[in-house]
């Protein structure tokens, strides 16, 4: 017995047909748009990345490397790791040129982006992010001006002001607020990643009370820093008021040092964060050198793809072609070839139907397709030279030489 | 002592800045623009692959699977691949939705692709690759077509038939030629991948005589199969004639069955293959259910690149913002955001120079980076609500308010 192969795409990933591939390109194409517009330029690097990369932090870190990503040994026996975020790429990349660029640089990228996950149902080991980083910048308005990207990004999607909101907060301000309680760096440590648990978790104030020795009252809302108070103001004055402080909004990576904020969606349904991102001043420095002052943010195609769902926005880059050109019989593929080519030459995007259908089924798939136009070819146009263009969307018929219909397309 | 990571790529990759990625997709925008020109429809897939899907051919190539390519177990002992070529990745997919499907299918993709390469200078573990395939139609015309699509792609990209030359063949043809010599199925295998390697290697008439038991005489060169005389017939109908048999192309994986091409690079600095493909007709088979018959191509980023160098064809797509809002001071910084935000409003990219450096140098810098306008933003200008955008191709200044400025950059 022949076993055959399975068609099943790897565990955790997915394949793109070209019905998925267009949904994927609406929301890329929306974002590299918006990303554009803000004057950043687009990166990008290999999904392999030296595993050193993410274990700067010591052993703890190098054990979520090893039980959270995809690393493995080369026959060079060079640890390499498929990337779980791009930040650090950009900071190594930043790094690496420091002397060459000119600040502040402003860039994005699409990676896709891997993670090692137990097998739990509908997690995913591989999506996209949109990146964005601004750096060699440390006013306050360099913040203002990723979050507004950020929030454009959701209104580009055609989001309103009640479908999300920024929640907002600055490690720097959390950080000094716990150390005013007399917790020690490890203590401040462990409390902001519980902190970033803390909607997910049923017993915070028992783990917020075990790690400091006693209880802090979190919920008192604290007048939020100056740094954070001018950010706030700043978007108002570009219009962004859909903003909250959130003092459990702190970001699981331990980069960050400043102002960080989450997109999070609004709706019962899907009440979850979208992107997100924040400050990183000292990332480059573990490259050595002075340290180049980030801040970034990243936003997923699978989160943005549910949150369109679920409110309706979801749409799709459809690119069908302008014409199919449909031989009666496969005797005249090769005319058939040659008459497409001529609408091709103008710029009109044309194909053939080569198989060996009955006409009426090629003309319902090239309208299944949403095709513009058919040209059906046989004897008698092959005879007479006069060719006859249908407009699938409402049978409309324009006779002529080739050259009149390619016009007819081309003026489109 | 403080051990700085690395700023270098994983070895045999490439990072992509911006200068670097404008070119880039230069070389992806024309791939897309051409594959869509003749109908083909974009999709994607993962770069991890199950291993299985390179292995069928049994022990030798699983041998083959293991050295060239990155392979490894994951922790739920699953053996996958980072995929080294996109053929079967389509053959998969294809053959996952083969009901579902409306034939002929023409697809196409621009995927990453990795090899293991010892240490090698210049040698790439990582390449993009443009790949098109016709699925559904064994009719020698679908063979046209991809060649017509090859050779399309070339000239789109300026490149005029003195350049490049089409060498094509047929794998069916050379398999009955060597059959009909007295080959055995073993030896017939073996002389094709000889024949691949026959301009790489000096001693290919004694590796010949070696395979074969005998001599033989593949200078005198024997008329082409009906079905390559009709391939050639039809591109010639389309135009193209820079079209030669080669007896030495049969391109290397084992799963073609009938013609075979490749796009050779004609110069003496650069003379190699930029590409090719050829037909599959039993690949979806190995999925189990009746064959699909296709044919297809890849091309390389990097061979392309090189193409392009050589004939001096090379360019980029730059993508500068068409302004750039320039405060005197870092307090003007956010009604400078202010300003560019009104810009971006109307679809005009806009940027904000954020940094302390000073006025001339900012100037400067946008100009350096290809930016098509500034608008200067300082004391005079915040207190009259006139503002004054400068050309920087050649100077002239208009001024105006906001709204009559952004109508100047909106109507470009």
């Amino acid at each position: 017995m022949v076993k055959h192969l399975s068609t099943h795409p790897y565990k955790g990933t997915r394949d793109f047909y070209p019905e998925d591939m267009a949904v994927q390109r609406y929301i890329f194409d929306t974002w590299a748009y918006v990303a554009e517009l803000y004057g950043y330029e687009r990166y990008d690097a290999s999904v392999l990345e030296p595993a050193d990369l993410y274990k700067s932090k010591g052993a703890e870190n190098e054990e979520l490397v090893n039980e959270q990503t995809y690393t493995f040994l080369d026959r060079g026996d060079r640890e390499v790791t498929l990337r779980p975020e791009m930040t650090p790429t950009a900071a190594r990349m930043i790094a690496a040129k420091k002397r060459d660029l000119s600040f502040p640089v402003r860039w994005y990228s699409i990676p896709n982006l891997f993670r090692y996950e137990r097998m739990q149902r509908g997690r995913l080991r591989e999506h996209w992010q949109l990146n964005c980083d601004l750096f060699g910048i440390d006013d306050y308005t360099a913040d203002v001006e990723l979050i507004t990207l950020a929030y454009n990004v959701m209104t580009a999607f055609g989001a309103t002001d009640d479908m999300f909101e920024i929640r907002i907060n600055d490690r720097a301000w959390i950080t000094e607020m716990l150390e005013a309680e007399g917790l020690s760096p490890d203590q401040v440590t462990d409390m902001i990643l519980l902190l970033d648990r803390k909607e997910k978790i049923d017993d915070f104030d028992t783990k917020a009370k075990h790690i400091a020795g006693k209880t802090i009252d979190f919920s008192a809302a604290p007048k939020p820093s100056s740094r954070l108070g001018r950010v706030i103001a700043g978007l108002a004055v570009l219009g962004i008021t859909n903003v909250r402080v959130s003092l459990s909004t702190v970001r699981g990576f331990n980069y960050y040092t400043g102002v960080v904020f989450e997109i999070f969606d609004t709706s019962t349904e899907n009440n979850r964060s979208i992107g997100g991102g924040g400050r990183y001043d000292n990332l480059t420095s573990l490259f050595g050198g002075d340290p180049v002052p980030g801040i970034g943010f990243g936003m997923g195609d699978v989160t943005m793809r549910d949150f369109l769902e679920t409110h309706g926005l979801l749409t799709a880059n459809i690119t069908a072609p302008t014409l199919v050109v449909v031989p009666t019989e496969p005797e005249h593929n090769l005319e058939a070839e040659r008459v497409a080519q001529q609408f091709r030459a103008a710029g009109v995007s044309a194909t053939v139907d080569l198989g060996a259908r009955k006409l009426k089924k090629k003309i319902a798939a090239a309208s299944d397709a949403l095709v513009s136009y058919v040209l059906v070819l046989g004897d008698a146009e092959t005879a007479t030279g006069t060719f006859t263009l249908k407009r699938l969307t409402d049978g409309t018929e324009t006779s002529g030489t080739l050259e009149e219909l390619v016009a007819v397309c081309a003026s489109l």
